[in-house]
């Protein structure tokens, strides 16, 4: 264990060791804490400079502020972030520094009016922003490989298996297709969420009230818009949304984050849940092209980046919980519901957002296995196909009698080893069995597959 | 404790009695148990009808359907639920059962075809869809209440509160429009997610091949188009949305309304949170028109409405985490992610539907009192003016000298029950201070809240 | 839909049909709505028995409570636990009424002193107790079971799966070892929480004051001990736990039960989740005796309780989290954090009670193939042994190009189909090759998985 | 935002920006991705040395791992760590390279026999065993903190509340205690957790067999003990408890830590909420001692620490749902679940011991206020001792009179704002009142306060 005692040293230094799915994934970058304070200047820039759009302070203060933000370290502020319990106080602090040594009288505008909620809110929704930017060009391309996969295996078969049990025929490019219509609609959650993002001006109580008073102490008329024009400048100049009201305890943003990140990873989770069983040694129906090593065994190829992917699928539920529990904000800045949504909220885009990046690796070079699928189709002796015989039989001896034979002879092949057709001549020694070989055909038995395959791919994107 | 001795007695009913928030409530009704196996044989009947809307089958066998489905009970098909794992088995046998006593052809007729999560599914959609448009209703009348109370209060000045302290004036106009403004972003999400609640139909693995087999037995001719066509004539029978694919493993109707519940439920749970801490006894700006009583204490008057829409939004997130964890479904039906969404999902819609109905009469009869928001605004003796205060104070003597000067201000006033002036005249003795009472009263540091609540207000609903 | 216009017809009639897991289990019923009633009922009963053992109040008011106890009806309480916000208030008007017709001076004995919590919190854990009695007798059957299952299959070689593949062989044995010490885990903790389940008395704010007052204001003298022996006698008198301190805001309780409902749910779900992948058509190691039928397919055979204990297992950590999160109690009594407990409690009680009786018939009857697990070790050609062969070959040519030919050597066996003699021969033409059958042998490579089994299988109980 | 195309910047630099409840803890740097490498290369050395111990393997080898762990880099392994998944495989090959370059012979030894989660999960053991240490220390410090206040304030009145609403009065000393039990609970739980943390030793699926199949290969015996041994005498290498079987996929450590982290971070947080609600400007009755500023109102002292440890306790549950549900691990290693465990159980140990280390400092130096605690207790003009009242009335005209008339009298002095007195006076005209300034004293209205006090200080501790 490294020694704790240097005050200087009591700062984590997480690399993301313990999350592989980020390594070398930009968003983690872009989520990381020099990214967040990056952001943190951004938004105090962006509140100099739109102040200066309405006349309010000069374009030089801005330049300064720009020029200043460059020299914070982010450690020395982190380290004194529990004092006020946020890191935007000695961000001022040391920001009002930097800026006085460039330009004395610009350091009076940084910061000037705004609540440390006004920036690390906006932080927060620039890093998100740029996050689901890459989030969303990752859903393109594994929608992209998901049309592609469906289109090539339109009319491969395989088995539909059901509470673990092989069902009736399906084929694995309805499979694809229904992926990619999941990844479409996390993309459509994602998108508008991402549009909606808004900028966040409010002031110590979401009344805007600090920046009439500058403006009326240097000289300014009273005017009741001001703060609505301001707010609208601000957002222009961050890239965000104009929010309609402060939004320090009307948290719609940071739900609809949460609602969507946690569709998202658990739409990729669907996938990789598929792949890990379609992967197991039995089935092998399926394969990463590029698989995990092992430490210890050398001849296993471990499906990784599925198994990454449905990590992250089980803890985003978690995390969203956090979030839409954070709705519940009391009063005009709450007391702990807001302080507790930064770090779920973070974690949730960086995981979600290094998901979908394997996701499009793992769908871009899946490789699929016609020839297993097969196999396994016949593994049960023709039983794929009891559903449709049970439907032929229905005419001859009657729905109950037809299901009750089929039944009976799925035991018998288990029982017995025997085959369907023995199976089914030793149950109704008495009827006329028709062609089992065509009825227990599974190509045969796709009824729309291929139909509901060419719909969901010629959906609109 | 009951003799749990007699199978027949092994059965709960729960009528609402550890869920106060629902009693009386439609949406508990809407959602009970009753209601979900009238809504299963609803599907079951429109299956029918839906087969009979493309003529494979009569009518009449529709209408022995829905003729035999008054007679089902849902105690003895809960007590056989299990040995399938889902309530559609028996449902299935003694529908059969009661429709073969009515018309011996149309027992043929019943569930052909469909899988049990077709049913069920479809079923837990037609629930939802009432208990929303339910939910809904009660959502305009909450929004309508807030914004008549914003109009009346919009000049109403209260305490802005922080971190659990004063911070600055603001009005309860702006406070209440904040609330309507989530409440009508819940009503947009739960509207669109109501809108778009699909039917399903998929048969045993989603290829929709039964109903092809079925046709085809019954002498059609192979027509790939069958099962797009049927799914369509089945949703438009149930009111429902018409699938793309079936969903049996693409949840995203789930999901989504496991998103705008939790939303729903945090939006109202704000609102429940800021009355229950200014109805303290010591703040005493809002009180319930119709308190609860106490078993113990006469004198009491509890905001009991506050405290159930509280207790709900509480659960909301956990329930939603389940249903977002529910998306990671293997195959072509799980092996208990399907099983684990319906109570929760139950218990979604009803407990957030019973918050709205109790956020209408809540918000419907707030008592908003003035006078005691004056009162608190004088508690600080001046000091809710300290920002403004600030800002005046810099041109005189800059901008860190006057903050510092009031939080010492605030400090002596505090040691000494002394005055603001007389606070602010001991740390600067050499200064010409301006007219306090001017810049101490709250009415007059409101910056933009008016201008916001207007806006907030205006906004198309 | 049925009509919800009448007021009496607005209360839910939930008889388990969203949760088939509970379906003709005792535990369902006793965490019923008419068990909690019956528990508050005897909460009522054991308190004034308890002030009758102090000499505090007759002997016969607490007769004539057992006995009107017996009038009420829980639909009736129930309709109209909305108004104050538990069901407490309305019960206690119904039984003072029922209690005055047959004594009236017993009447005031009634909830004297009482606090609604004080009854609704006992009654809980009176739930709770019985709840656990049957869910610890179910584990126990569970664990008996599952020592049997490891006993009899302690040498039955199959393979151990590590990320979805092949790794090296272990034992059914070893596996079913696990598993069960995973349910005595559950059962120890479970017993721990149960032993402690405390009886709940405070009066108003937990002072006790109430007791005190009515003591002497009938005659008494007062008596600083006395709120702690009437605590004493009314938890001997309810069974249950004497309490250091009224917990009304301490819920230490609540949450142990929490943990440990968690980790039992846990604990069974890690069973299910196993025998679902070993049940999977390609695997076919397990089966249970009694799987489930399919309404669309004849021959399937579902491992249902596996599916249902999946499903609970899934809904636990959501449902503790919730009771997790209401530690945070504020004051004396909470305003929602103890109101949102109710239902996950029960849920949670329920749930995992039901579980574990599946659980036991699960563990009890399920059927073990050795043959498939036989098959399967086959089915890579001998790679499960490549660990064993790596080590093996390390002296003969290195460790680092041991692994590299049998990574080569599996990819090749892959591809071509060959076998691994004729794989390893190809990479390695030169290497004298050891004895490959006996070095692919799995049951030559167990290492300790007897010697763990038979140490698990020892421990104390 | 900084540039994101160079691979070596793609990793996240996180040193607690957005957890500020972390600034300056011990905690966060033992939790901190270089004490989980330090940890891991402890876990690999403890191994070598563990075989050394029984003969195995040379001490040089053992020295030669410990020395080359000090060069090894967390960033370049965290950067690998997607590729298989887990950091220990490019660990082992750093590890292996750099102990090659120093004793080739010592090269062969590294990770000989172990599985990635052998190391991994051990690691965490080792963290989570420091980090427990400092969080124990820091609930003692709380846990005395509290008794000191308990003691101190015995006697204090003030108002007891429930449901936002003054009900009785209490004391603060049994706050104080009641606090306390709370922490001794979290303290006792977390100790027996720390306890049982087990060293984790299986090889690749939990048979140890590769720990045999090397030591026969190097010319050792069949010892069917020896993976017993091996895996005792590495639990003595680590400090850890020696586990009954492998648990790489029996979670029991890891759901109790869950559990008890969870207790731990809502006892703190129940602490918390209260001091938040006490300190609430109007209500005033506890402050902390170095309240944290704000970055726009000079006046305000925020209660940060409080604030800080609420934001955790509401990200406990959470955390703890997604290590309770990664019980469910499948077969001898699971596809995710695992996976999914490391970052919120880092979270949950990291968050929850800085929220000690807050309790321990808020409680140590809170400021009570008793002359607040009366003002608020004469804010409602005697009706905070409406119960005591309504039990001395009953024997003049009834319980239901008494009751009503008080019921009547609180909505007359909040209408008219006359005194209790007045009020009591126009309600029941014809009788002789009692002493009310007697009755309405709160001082001697605590019933067993003090003895509740006095009881739970005297626990053993």
């Amino acid at each position: 264990m490294p020694s704790t005692d240097e005050p200087a040293a009591r700062l984590p230094d997480d690399v993301g060791l313990l999350t592989p799915v980020t390594a070398g994934a930009p968003v983690a970058v872009a989520t990381g804490d020099a990214a967040v304070l990056a952001a943190m200047l951004q938004a105090e820039a962006a509140l100099v400079r739109a102040r200066a759009d309405l006349g309010l302070a000069p374009g030089t203060a801005a330049d300064a502020v720009t020029a200043a933000a460059r020299e914070l370290d982010v450690r020395t502020i982190a380290a004194r972030a529990g004092s006020g319990g946020n890191p935007v106080l000695p961000l001022v602090a040391d920001l009002t520094a930097a800026v006085a040594a460039r330009d004395p009288d610009a350091a009076a505008r940084v910061h000037e009016g705004a609540t440390s909620q006004d920036i690390l809110d906006t932080a927060l929704m620039l890093v998100a922003a740029h996050a689901l930017d890459l989030t969303l060009a990752d859903l393109d391309r594994t929608a992209g490989a998901l049309a592609r996969l469906a289109a090539a295996h339109r009319d491969t078969v395989m088995a539909g298996r059901t509470l673990t049990q092989h069902a009736v025929p399906t084929t694995f490019g309805l499979k694809a297709a229904g992926w990619r219509s999941l990844v479409r609609e996390a993309h459509r959650r994602l998108a508008a969420t991402r549009a909606a993002l808004p900028a966040q001006l409010g002031g110590a109580a979401g009344t805007l009230a600090s920046f009439h008073a500058h403006a009326e102490a240097a000289g300014a008329a009273p005017d009741p818009g001001l703060g609505l024009r301001l707010t609208a400048a601000y957002a222009r100049r961050t890239g965000l949304a104009e929010p309609v009201l402060p939004w320090h305890t009307l948290r719609t943003p940071v739900a609809d984050l949460a609602g969507s990140l946690a569709f998202t990873a658990g739409a990729l989770g669907k996938i990789a849940t598929d792949v890990l069983g379609l992967s197991r040694t039995e089935t092998g129906e399926l394969t990463e092209a590029d698989g995990g090593a092992s430490s210890a065994m050398p001849h296993k190829s471990n499906p990784v980046r599925a198994v990454l992917i449905a990590a992250t699928a089980r803890q985003l539920p978690a995390l969203a919980a956090v979030l839409f529990g954070s709705l519940m904000a009391e009063d005009e800045r709450p007391a702990g519901a807001w302080h507790a949504e930064w770090q779920p909220l973070r974690e949730a885009l960086r995981l979600t957002g290094a998901a979908a990046r394997h996701a499009a690796e793992l769908t871009g070079t899946l490789c699929v296995h016609p020839h297993r699928m097969r196999e396994n189709l016949a593994r049960t002796g023709g039983l794929i196909g009891a559903e449709r015989l049970a439907i032929a039989l229905t005419p001859l001896i009657g729905r109950r009698a037809a299901r009750s034979a089929l039944s009976r002879a799925a035991r018998r092949i288990a029982a017995e080893g025997c085959t369907l057709e023995e199976a089914l001549r030793a149950e109704l020694p008495a009827v006329e069995l028709p062609d089992l070989h065509e009825l227990t055909d599974p190509a045969g038995y796709l009824g729309a597959a291929q139909a509901l395959t060419d719909r969901a791919l010629g959906e609109r994107p």
